[in-house]
């Protein structure tokens, strides 16, 4: 059997080099034909993902050939899409790189063919416009072929472990999409376990993210209220945490392509069903998180006066822009956002990013400087603000 | 040593008792002298507690004598402070019952004395308004007398392992208090931990319990979602939780006078102080929580048209009035609401509940039934809505 794997990014790769490991042939498609050539010559494009390394140059041009031709897929009889699905402005989902793989895949799937996709998706969303987006392109329908869901549970920085350990689910649109999509799956993936239907596949996955994002908030939301009590919240957290509590850490808000999405995913659904009621809690972790800048921005400030120094003249370094640490995306930075903010408000930002070089830095339209050569300097993953004493360095 | 432990309920008693198993002479002070009187007979008047037998038993009446009348704790030098605190009908915590306590105290107090208060309480009561009431009655001034915060961490039918193994926080007013409340609890409960202060020591509970309050809020919203998507939420959540999540258990909403007490405890401070913005998540979780009943008595109207009979005709059983399972007590019962509900809507309900006689369920000016005699049942425990075919079983 030869498996393809359509996206090779942050999450695809490491999948499609997990299913070189486990012994099947992987035809990887992905746009970026630069991306491609790299695996092929056995490189791995991902550094946040030092396990991959080794695989790559194990399968990548052998059992695992990347291509951006939907074209050398149409051997393969196992498909698997895991391509991004970006919110618009509107916090909408913007299907258009979803719909194009599964009509490209509609264009070469043959009868007996099953169809996974792992994006993190709305409830529905495989049963209703994917199946269609097949069944338009193939003219077939499905009993002819098989389409189940299994939502990616990387985390980057940490697929590969996730890959090989981490509980995953898998459900059909159908019983038997499902059976036939486990029977595969459950030879590439050790913890696996077969849920009743897509819908339940795809609920899951997106619960477990509205627990984290609602989590997040609570912790900002009592940190604040901590500040206001003149209260270490961090100490607090440390004590009221146990085996029945888990108080998260506190952030500047939480930003990527995977948390602050999904609660937008219910949210939609439900409002479109005249139900906004129904999701004030995800909407209240919403307006928490979208105020975490400002009010960052605000303690910043207030910490500022103990520089002594004119407002306009004082120098802050924020010593880090990416969304979380340790991996290279601007995507819904709250961090970049308090840079932005803090910017307008008349500091004088400066940056520096483990991940990021002065020239890049730069050329994001901010100024790098270094944390020594700053009055102040805010750490945005420990949340620490510093007050420096520049003359006594000097 | 002779310790004073004020109030012995459902978190005072199995504290007493503890302490007095650690070797201390113990009085135990309580406004109701039936129950004193139990105690020094060596009678566990906590049937939810089993484990608390065998040490009433052993110690009531002898290491631990209790009584109603304060002066019989004048020779005491430390005083454990844990009597209810109530919240009014606009969510305004009631002091009534702490102000009775420590006036009390105060007017014994001597120099060198220790105080510690083990009711949750909103941050800052035991610097500001304890401290106040124990100076007043006592004409002695904090330096003369000690004054920490130990909150309980109990869950009733489980207080003597909790107090036995889970961790346990104390912070003092100053520091001084601080250690010598240490000094002494530490010889009590083997998992301590002193903090910096007792506001801290506060904040900790508090949050404690709005980190469960916010998180079985978010699992009823999830839940109202899942139905609507026509999803098993159970299922749902069995394949969602893992070590990094913990969707909590859905409920007809928490009640009890813990969980959505403490929540009050910090919006009440906030809007206080005019950051009514800053609690939007708490005030988010307390309206899906009020709602819940609603929701339910919605559901379960919907589901008795299956009976196919006329809607004033269906007799429905709700097993369950407690607020929580195998806990004896309607305090803040959401369960209880739904039956009133209900019944208010036209259904002719019926209840059992298995720590209820049916003549106690009279008294409430409920009607007690029997599941199987009834065309529906409803267990608001775990949630089950059962249809049944009376006829078939006669």
């Amino acid at each position: 059997m030869t498996i393809a794997v359509v996206g090779l990014g942050k999450a695809g790769l490491p999948l499609a080099a997990v299913i070189a490991e486990a012994g099947f042939d992987i035809v990887g498609i992905d746009v970026d034909n630069t991306r491609c050539q790299q695996i092929n010559t056995g490189k791995n494009p991902i550094p946040e993902e030092p396990l991959l390394d080794e695989l790559i140059k194990k399968y990548g041009g052998k059992k695992l050939i990347a291509t951006s031709l939907y074209q050398d897929a149409k051997y393969c009889d196992f498909f698997i899409v895991i391509v991004p699905l970006f919110l618009n402005e509107n916090h909408k989902p913007d299907f258009k790189l979803l719909e194009n793989a599964f009509r490209n895949i509609g264009k070469i799937l043959k009868k007996g063919d099953c169809v996974v996709l792992e994006t993190t998706v709305p409830p529905l969303t495989t049963e209703l416009r994917i199946r269609k987006w097949l069944e338009e392109e193939s003219q077939l329908s499905l009993g002819d072929f098989y389409l189940a869901h299994s939502p990616e549970r990387i985390m980057t920085g940490y697929s590969i472990s996730r890959l090989r350990e981490f509980p995953k689910i898998i459900g059909g649109v159908n019983s038997e999409s499902g059976t036939k999509a486990y029977a595969v799956y459950s030879k590439i993936i050790p913890n696996l376990t077969l849920v009743s239907s897509a819908r339940v596949a795809e609920f899951v996955k997106v619960i477990e993210g509205c627990y984290r994002f609602t989590n997040i908030s609570l912790s900002n939301e009592l940190f604040k209220i901590a500040e206001e009590f003149n209260i270490d919240f961090m100490e607090a957290r440390t004590h009221a945490n146990h085996k029945y509590c888990d108080i998260h850490l506190p952030s500047v808000g939480s930003g990527g392509h995977c948390i602050p999405v999904y609660p937008w995913f219910l949210i939609n659904e439900m409002e479109e069903r005249g139900k906004r009621k129904d999701v004030t809690l995800l909407r209240s972790s919403y307006d928490i998180n979208e105020d975490m800048p400002e009010f960052w921005a605000h303690k910043i400030i207030q910490e500022s006066k103990k520089t002594q120094k004119p407002f306009k003249s004082i120098t802050i370094c924020v010593t880090g822009i990416t969304f979380r640490k340790g991996v290279k995306s601007l995507m819904n930075s709250k961090n970049l956002d308090l840079v932005k903010l803090l910017m307008k408000k008349g500091l004088k930002v400066t940056v520096s990013d483990e991940l990021y070089s002065p020239e890049e830095i730069e050329q994001l339209g901010l100024t790098f400087g270094k944390p020594e050569e700053s009055d102040m300097v805010f750490n945005p993953f420990t949340l620490d603000i510093q007050i420096q004493d520049i003359m006594e360095k000097k």
